[in-house]
């Protein structure tokens, strides 16, 4: 029987930033990540594979990340967990014992009710390297993918299937547009003109009834129409991986799906195991209900609470923000906090304050391309709920600025008094600069 | 006699940013704008009229950005502040009066000593559109240049000199190195290599004796050397444009130059003036010392704060945080609030966290490049002192996300557990997200 002070189950970005920073919080301590697979993929590079990348192989989280860390790794399925012994046992029998335990086993994507998903070359976006090689083989073979689901990894697919390849492209949305769970209409719009002007063909507000063809894919049929597909893509969400920890008499929560955890990452009744990543539930930092909000940046954000609280308490976190933003041909689109639906549908009066400005100055510079930011602040305090910007690479960054507001409660009149560094070549221009003079004119409407 | 409710003297990034800003937020007052200037360079776009854009005529702030918002503006040299009876005489015998005046009448190139610096084709970097269009025509006809003063504007103008021209370049920098007031030495030395590796040469360390030559410019003696040159330009400081607020009895401030003011951009002694931008007297927001820091992106949240204060107090600004970036070649650096240097000569206990990754995720995308953060915490309470980075473009938003942590007096803790968004194309991987990587290890050193 081997022993870790701590004790992590699943690799990915949740369990790998978790051992990482329990080493660096607790250098003393010994650390065990249990995970199954020999490869772990970066989960939210996986759309870069089928184009950009080229290859699964180029899209690793480097195991030296944690044995460089004096991590171990034990590469095996957890099957069970004895809370009463603080045991963990392994798939190949392995029984290791731990101090504190943190599971951080992800989630798996959402296999919908489809009459005939179960067909050859219909993909769900595991993150399995191999499953992943074999769907960029047939890829890289199809003539007509058609892609089930508009979210982010629905158009990221969309648009890296059509790199280097002639094969028609087709998304299916339910939604009348594609990322709109994450972005107002208008940042939809602009995404899906891209993914338009690359050729690939949107069909909104209509749902697969079934997958056809015999035991491979030949066509998906809609409500009312039929589209010839070789290769399905099914990017319809995810759910998280809590089966282990129901077993072992965890709770999980309805709504979410994720295992219950209090703002330190603590598992209910169990002071010894700690949750975080995709597979633990989420709260967010506006009202504190439970949210269904999965991505890589929450996971790795609530590894490291879970790290700072493992054996101290020391930190409650604030509730997830959630900050998205990702690249569509050459736009660059993101979101921090509530978007103005969103806002609005928790009952908030706002104000919208909006600026477009060239990303650098004066426009003339190489590379300048319009970037626009738009801010929703409450109408009764002023503190701004959310923003959302369009541009190129910076937008990256530039919606952290805007997630560095919304964690301090800023206000309007305090954004507009922001002070920033701007730079011909990097940024808009001091005079321009979206973000404050978004705020500014807010405050003109909160008076 | 005209007459306007607020009158702003200056129209570069102070004034102008002054007139929009005090449109939106009193849109019922009249406006008045008087300024020299047949036409306004961007003041920190004129090193790239050298190189990347190849005109002062494609480096201008448009009138429309006043004319559209409906701000008058009035071509002529502000002459005399008549307070008593709240009247500004101008060059041309108008008589404008006022409501609130606003003083922006920003900064010039300090002009040293140097024997010899009256000669013909030595340029100081003076922001008219006509001087600098006359500096163009000899820097293009320009085999050997000499740039005195190797700060932002000295190496900015050496990297665009290089650009599409074969002349020799050589920077001669009192300090060290070049940047370093701005930056630690391990950026400057980065800055360095990148203008080493484009042929220009650099002279730290050294002053220049004399600008000899017989009518014009032929060579520049330094200590103990001559270096061949037939165009230098000066770039050794600005300092703030006051003659006028002086001639009206306004105190300026004998350390730094400035017009004093409050922290409501109110100046001493008069309730209906207010001064912003380079003319004005700064302060620091961590000690409120007087600074002498003159940049855009200060003038421009100074007119905004002037702006809001215009005729009721509204909000009081907290000093100047600073925050500075450049890009030398391909390489960007920024810095925001105190370097190392600053924090340890200002008498603070600190610690430093560092981190390193690539600016997209996984390395192997495109584009990527390597990408470091710098932080600077107060050992006593883990406050963050200042940040500084190194990478692309994106870093001109990154950097700004720094600013925003300290301008909310963020600790080490807090920044490490900082929710921020992360996407393969646009940042660094969540797992190694610089700014939170480097918090998270000088977490540990403040144990």
């Amino acid at each position: 029987m081997e022993r870790a002070d701590i004790v992590i189950i699943g690799g990915s970005a949740a369990g790998a930033t978790a051992a990482v920073s329990c080493k660096r919080r607790n250098p003393g301590k010994s650390i065990t990540v249990i995970r199954q697979e020999e490869q772990v993929s970066i989960p939210c590079g996986i759309p870069y594979i089928f184009g950009t990348l080229g290859s699964p192989q180029k899209n690793l989280i480097p195991d030296t990340l944690l044995t460089s860390n004096g991590v171990q790794i034990v590469i095996s399925a957890a099957e069970k967990i004895d809370r009463k012994r603080k045991l963990v046992h392994t798939a190949k029998g392995e029984q290791i014992s731990y101090d504190r335990l943190i599971l951080a086993t992800g989630s798996s994507p959402v296999v919908l009710p489809i009459p005939g998903i179960e067909k050859e070359n219909v993909f769900i976006v595991k993150k399995e390297v191999g499953y992943l090689q074999k769907m960029l083989e047939e890829v890289n073979k199809s003539s007509d993918i058609v892609i089930i689901g508009g979210g982010f990894i629905g158009a990221e697919f969309a648009d890296e299937c059509k790199k280097n390849r002639q094969a028609n492209v087709t998304i299916i949305e339910k939604l009348p547009h594609c990322l709109q769970l994450a972005f107002d209409d208008e940042l939809c719009i602009e995404a899906e003109k891209v993914l338009k002007d690359r050729g690939i063909k949107i069909v909104g507000n209509d749902t697969v009834a079934a997958i056809l063809g015999d035991n491979k894919v030949k066509s998906v049929r809609l409500t009312g129409s039929e589209i010839k597909a070789d290769v399905v893509i099914v990017s319809t969400g995810v759910s998280p991986n809590t089966e282990l920890a129901a077993r072992a008499g965890l709770r999980v929560d309805d709504m979410t799906g994720g295992i219950v955890v209090d703002r330190y990452q603590r598992v209910e009744g169990d002071a010894d195991i700690l949750a975080c990543g995709d597979c633990a539930m989420k709260v967010s930092y506006y009202n504190g209900k439970p949210l269904k909000t999965w991505l890589a940046s929450i996971a790795t954000n609530e590894a490291r609470l879970a790290a700072s609280n493992v054996f101290v308490t020391q930190y409650a976190g604030l509730g997830v923000v959630g900050v998205f933003s990702t690249q569509i041909g050459e736009l660059a689109i993101a979101a921090a906090g509530l978007t103005e639906r969103q806002a609005l549908a928790e009952g908030y009066d706002i104000v919208v304050g909006q600026a477009k400005a060239p990303s650098k100055h004066p426009g003339g510079m190489p590379g300048a391309v319009p970037t626009s930011v738009k801010l929703i602040f409450s109408k009764n305090n002023g503190v701004m709920l959310g923003g959302e910007a369009s541009g190129s690479i910076s937008v990256g960054e530039l919606i952290n600025v805007i997630s560095a507001c919304i964690q301090h409660n800023m206000t309007a009149y305090q954004v507009s008094l922001f002070q920033m560094g701007t730079h011909p070549a990097l940024c808009a221009s001091p005079i321009a600069y979206q973000t404050v003079n978004a705020a500014e004119e807010a405050v003109m409407k909160l008076r």
